[in-house]
């Protein structure tokens, strides 16, 4: 897959490409990084690549004419163009699956009091937001996508099973984890998953999975299809006749 | 404010601390942001930090110690500790200011297949998500969280006026901007804003930013308490009475 990332901040993914999972994905070939500096397509003297909003107001916004160009110069037949914007729909582990088939990505982060509105308007496929907060440009965003994105593609994670049992992958969240030491602090590890038992074990995660939907995030579970086997497990928590 | 982050890759946020504001914020010493590798306090000959899960499993589990050891090296009196984690209560602009008002955050990343949970259970004071995806560790949600509350801080934005009406500031998605040229591609700035009616001008972008958040975030308007005057706008909105 193919990511350009046009940004005035290209430093600022410097340490992108040397990060963990990225890294190696980067290092292999599987991912393609390529950061755009809009500042190189202004025409302007000064480089600038802001000015006054029309109507006045505080903040400056992001003229168009240097994204249109920086835009083009990467621009494919393929190419599905996203401007990280808090306006965007919210992403989420869907969108991240969807974007993943996609062969070539073009990220637009903003700056400043946004871009220009016919940016928008006229020349991207979609705006996404990572969340409802305010950041300072869309570079952080970026990132965000590349992670989650890059982790789904065919051949960065080691094997299949390493990512389908985590939060939000399967909609439910993730059991708890424990590892060595068996005592630490005074704090032992639950008995059964010493016991060797795998199939009291698969039924405890499952357990403890719903568990911690349902105490941290009960809105998840009314979006996700759960089977037959985790409805009559949900239940029966909620009648408390798994609960310690 | 005192920033501690407890992660395994401290180079990652290299970058960060020259981008853009919070560059200038860190330069400015109204943030301080420290980066401790959870691998120094291992005490593994090999410098470990992960183990196999008990009761197995595909991934890696980090260990309790050296994440232990590695919060009390910072810890104070008045410190917020959050993992950033999947599970985590939703990251959202109320969030942010919150955090804002602490006095030290200490922000510990998580890798692999997660932590230790006698670490979250009894040492973390709340768990903390950015969006509803899987990503590779806690380093990029760290620095959302870094962005979105830096900018909230007594003297990072040059005005007060320069976020206030961004989106998810107020609540409301924010109007669409224009800057220079006039025209662009054939696309005309709207006349509204060349007009110099101030009045108006404070009219129609409160129209647009109702319109935005009607169109595409419908659920945020639920969630904030509206004015009189925008219900009025809305229901006229909804009416089409203010349809171009």
């Amino acid at each position: 897959m193919k990511i350009d990332i046009l940004t005035l901040f290209p430093d600022f993914f410097n340490t992108l490409y040397n990060w963990s999972i990225i890294g190696r994905a980067y290092e292999e070939g599987i991912i393609q990084i390529n950061c755009i500096n809009i500042r190189d397509f202004s025409k302007d003297k000064h480089k600038r690549v802001d000015d006054y909003p029309f109507g006045g107001g505080a903040g400056m916004v992001m003229k168009p004419e240097p994204i249109y160009d920086a835009m083009q110069s990467v621009k494919g037949p393929n190419s599905r163009t996203i401007y990280l914007s808090p306006q965007g729909k919210v992403f989420n582990q869907e969108l991240a699956n969807e974007l993943s088939k996609e062969e070539h990505i073009i990220l637009l982060c903003g700056h400043y009091e946004g871009i220009d509105n016919r940016i928008i308007e006229h020349y991207v496929d979609e705006e996404i937001s990572i969340g409802d907060y305010v950041l300072t440009g869309g570079e952080i965003p970026a990132m965000v996508i590349i992670d989650a994105v890059t982790r789904l593609l065919p051949g960065v994670l080691s094997s299949e099973e390493s990512f389908t049992e985590e939060s939000h992958f399967s909609g439910l969240l993730e059991y708890p984890q424990y590892t060595r030491p068996r005592e630490f602090n005074g704090y032992n590890v639950p008995e059964i998953l010493l016991s060797g038992h795998h199939e009291k074990i698969k039924t405890w995660r499952k357990i403890e999975s719903l568990k911690a939907t349902l105490k941290k995030r009960p809105d998840l579970l009314e979006r996700i299809n759960l089977t037959k086997e985790e409805k009559d497990i949900l239940s029966q928590i909620m009648d408390c006749r798994y609960e310690k």
